[in-house]
């Protein structure tokens, strides 16, 4: 807790600016994504207070706001109502379980410095599962946006809940893509805050129509009444369930961690700071145990929440903490007229957040530089949508890492010749190059490693057979940063089988560590057909000579 | 089969030579390798048979030998063990169906063209599960050869069979390392055939000294009675084995298409000939096949019997219907002699033959070029021995796979400057470079993909925040063949966050392909803060000429 050691009072107007103002939109949210989890609104309300609190002492973003996320509540929704009915105390129950294991797993890989493992989701597959997310938390909403009985049974529509929710929706809109333009000429904070305030606006119209017009009498659902006081501490747990949550808790951990790091960094990058990786786990960790134990959820750092928290001022974290008291009093005051909330209208604020979820430009763009990627998007969209949300990014992942050994095991390769007039080497296939009569300048472009070596060495075969004349080949590793052992020993037969074809094979542009490792085996002692040159327009050079001798 | 069209009369001494050798080699070692699997010894010798046939006609090496391989033999023991009492009809029929599987799945492979799948095996990884193969065959010939009762029980061995056993296994060591410097002197043919024909002649005379002394009434195991007259052709399958016995099967079949290859492969590259991956898979498939119709088991080429194939003057597959040919005259011939050959002798000859099987040379190799691959070894080699064949060589490729994806998510960055009067630019903590005051130059040796861009990102912001007067940056993407969507959109955001630095990101040495990539997204557009240089020189050049203005 540096930030408040060196705290200085010129920071507290923006710091409780700020925590007013993600107060009000954590409130409606909270509820909104508690219900998106399956579980009782106020536990939303709760999963926004002490998590934010834990997070201000262990985490390393200044701005971050902690609490409930769409995707997070989409995916321990779905894991716990495979194992328990829905509205059962089992559910509350694993659902605090659930947010225990996460905290543990976010701690322990906080602890052990294990943040690189984040690498292992590519911005297509994540781009694809938020996407696929958001469509279905979209087509979930459906249903109280529009007052179903059932999903998809378009005929039980529930005419007043419709009028709320498409209402609510229509405004939303208009406020989300209507209202910047015109709030553009006025400029300053206003112009860039209001938009995003629209939400509560809507809420609390929505419940004042209510109110008024005794809509909950003609069956418009509301939020009903919320506990008052604050969150019961404690927690049971289900020891059979350990097991079944395991993979659930790793998941939504990875997914936790990947918005609350994105969140951070993209902030912190505005703010010209640095997120330390294995800080932000043990944030998110302790968060996540806190909520645990305080009836709350999984929690993240939300991405537009923390946007918010920083276009509104926040300096420090103390505006977190000004949020967080502000719902500890909000539970504790007489909260009737939030219980008047109407579920359409909150369905409504889901459905636009979500939707701002939707991410068309990374399929465009992965689609323009790399066709494989795109393919992996759509796959791990796809999956979400078709076989479940886990199932989808498990895919996903697994999809881009088995391209990665694909791509590794095709390497491309190119005979090069001089640029005349330089000591330039390019593809003959690009540009219009020197070569020599007998000899023949291969380019490796990758590692040469066991899943690509056979190809490299039929590669180079089959050149030399339709090559009867040359009597050199000379390997151009500039792009070689790895030879493992399979390919060092394929190296050495193509040298022998070559000597015997009385042919010599020479190296150039060997890098650094490559050169330290081939020292150390037989292949550059006297067993070498041909010599190790520094630059390919060195061996160039002593081969022409040789050839002019 | 080509080869008989173009058939000459002056190829006919050898192949007739070679297949009179390989087929006087093959009849003891089939019957060997029966046993490892489990079979009674008569299968041993019907897997010689057809199969050789089959693969003359599919397969594409011209002197492979195909038939009982050791390590084939004791995988296909150690699964159908665990699904059928030994010496059971059920045992048999499973090896059968074992071997029609092997068969599919080769065969398959060969019309799919899956050929390139067998780069899925390091050599580290193939070495270490050879040697703990032989360590396990090895292990398990000491209850023959010494006649003891159970695997380990020493106190029960029977001294007669323990005598028969270690003279056979003296004579052969002395075969194996005294003969072949002995014979040196003598040079030719015999010098290299004599020492390898060891094994028969210790077989016969171990049979002959069985057969004079009477050894089998004293209790000396033999061979026993062999049903005369040629293979039953049919098959019965059993429906609810196909599962249980995919995996192996699928192991099994690699593992014979690795062997079968690699002994292809070696001898080809001697005849100055190329093998046809995909034909050879069809050549084993076939070879498989024919073995499970005609009371066989899983067989592939073997190295050691082609080698002797090849050294004895095998020109074409006709060598191996010549063995075939004799070994069905054998099977039809009263061949009583046989079953007087004790299996003390025999579990000698498979010491002696896996015992060549074991390879220190790779570990040695890999120890000193990469310790990691070193580690896959031990790893396969230590899986093999104490969990199991085909777990062990499973977990080698999965190790060799885990850290290709480790490697490739820790790239070498070099800061690189000019050697001072050339134009060529290398790593400044290797050589005495020059630099320019206000740029950094950074080679990135590894493709930008997304399990390593996370790191290469934070490495650049490492280095310019310890150098705060760094205003432009060149990356030398010399040996990047590869930017994935992720990397490009982290590339795109330092970009944006260098520029709202006051700073300039340059590229240079981009690749042909990268650079195609490249230019189809936005950041080489106008939005890149620098330039894109041809060469790392030409990017020198022009920032020490701005600089200097």
């Amino acid at each position: 807790m540096h930030w408040l050691k060196d705290y200085r009072k010129e920071l507290l107007a923006g710091d409780i600016g700020a925590g007013v103002i993600v107060a009000l939109m954590l409130v409606p949210q909270g509820m909104a994504y508690a219900l998106v989890a399956g579980l009782p609104p106020v536990t939303g309300l709760y999963a926004s207070l002490l998590p934010a609190v834990a997070y201000a002492v262990f985490g390393s973003s200044m701005v971050q706001s902690v609490g409930p996320m769409a995707i997070t509540s989409l995916m321990l929704g779905t894991s716990i109502a495979a194992l328990a009915p829905a509205g059962s105390a089992l559910y509350m129950q694993l659902s605090q379980q659930l947010a225990l294991m996460v905290g543990l797993i976010l701690f322990l890989c906080g602890v052990f410095r294990l943040g690189f493992l984040s690498s292992f989701f590519s911005r297509p597959v994540m781009s694809g599962f938020t996407s696929g997310a958001a469509v279905v938390i979209a087509l979930e909403q459906l249903r109280p946006l529009l007052g179903l009985s059932h999903h998809w049974a378009f005929g039980t529509l529930h005419v007043p809940s419709a009028a709320v929710g498409l209402v609510a929706l229509l405004l939303l809109v208009l406020g989300r893509y209507a209202l910047p333009p015109l709030l553009k000429p006025l400029g300053g904070w206003m112009a860039d805050m209001l938009p995003k305030l629209v939400p509560i606006f809507v809420i609390v119209g929505a419940t004042v129509a209510v109110a008024v017009l005794g809509l909950e009498h003609t069956g418009v659902k509301t939020v009903g009444a919320i506990p008052s006081g604050l969150p019961p501490l404690g927690l049971t747990l289900s020891h059979e369930h350990w097991r079944s949550l395991l993979l659930p808790s790793l998941v939504i951990g990875f997914m936790a961690f990947l918005a609350g790091q994105s969140a951070a960094q993209a902030l912190a990058q505005k703010r010209n700071e640095r997120i330390n990786t294995n800080r932000e786990l043990l944030g998110l960790g302790a968060a996540n145990l806190a909520s645990a134990v305080s009836g709350g959820f999984a929690v993240t750092g939300s991405i537009s929440r923390s946007a918010v928290n920083y276009a509104a001022g926040a300096n420090t974290p103390l505006a977190t903490l000004v949020s967080a008291g502000l719902i500890a009093m909000a539970l504790c005051v007489p909260n009737a007229w939030l219980s008047l909330i109407p579920l359409p209208a909150m369905a409504a604020t889901i459905v636009i957040a979500v939707v701002g979820m939707m991410d068309m430009s990374t399929l465009v763009e992965s689609w323009r530089h790399d066709r494989s990627d795109a393919a992996t998007l759509v796959a791990t969209l796809v999956g979400v949508l078709l076989v479940g949300v886990e199932e989808g990014v498990l895919m996903g992942v697994v999809l881009s890492f088995a391209s990665l050994i694909w791509r590794s095991s095709r390497p491309h390769i190119a005979i090069v010749g001089r640029m005349p007039g330089t000591e330039h080497f390019r593809n003959q296939e690009r540009y219009s190059v020197e070569t020599l009569p007998h000899t023949l300048m291969l380019r490796i472009d990758s590692d040469l490693i066991f899943n690509n070596m056979d190809g490299v060495i039929e590669r180079i075969e089959h050149e030399l057979q339709v090559r009867p004349g040359v009597r050199d080949v000379v390997l151009v590793l500039s792009a070689v940063n790895m030879v493992d052992t399979t390919a060092l020993l394929a190296l050495n037969e193509l040298n022998k089988h070559m000597g015997e074809q009385k042919r010599r094979l020479h190296l150039c542009e060997v890098k650094g560590p490559v050169m330290d490792r081939l020292k150390l085996s037989k292949l550059l002692g006297k067993d070498l057909t041909g010599q190790v040159f520094l630059s390919a327009a060195q061996a160039y050079q002593h081969l022409a000579g040789e050839g002019a001798a």
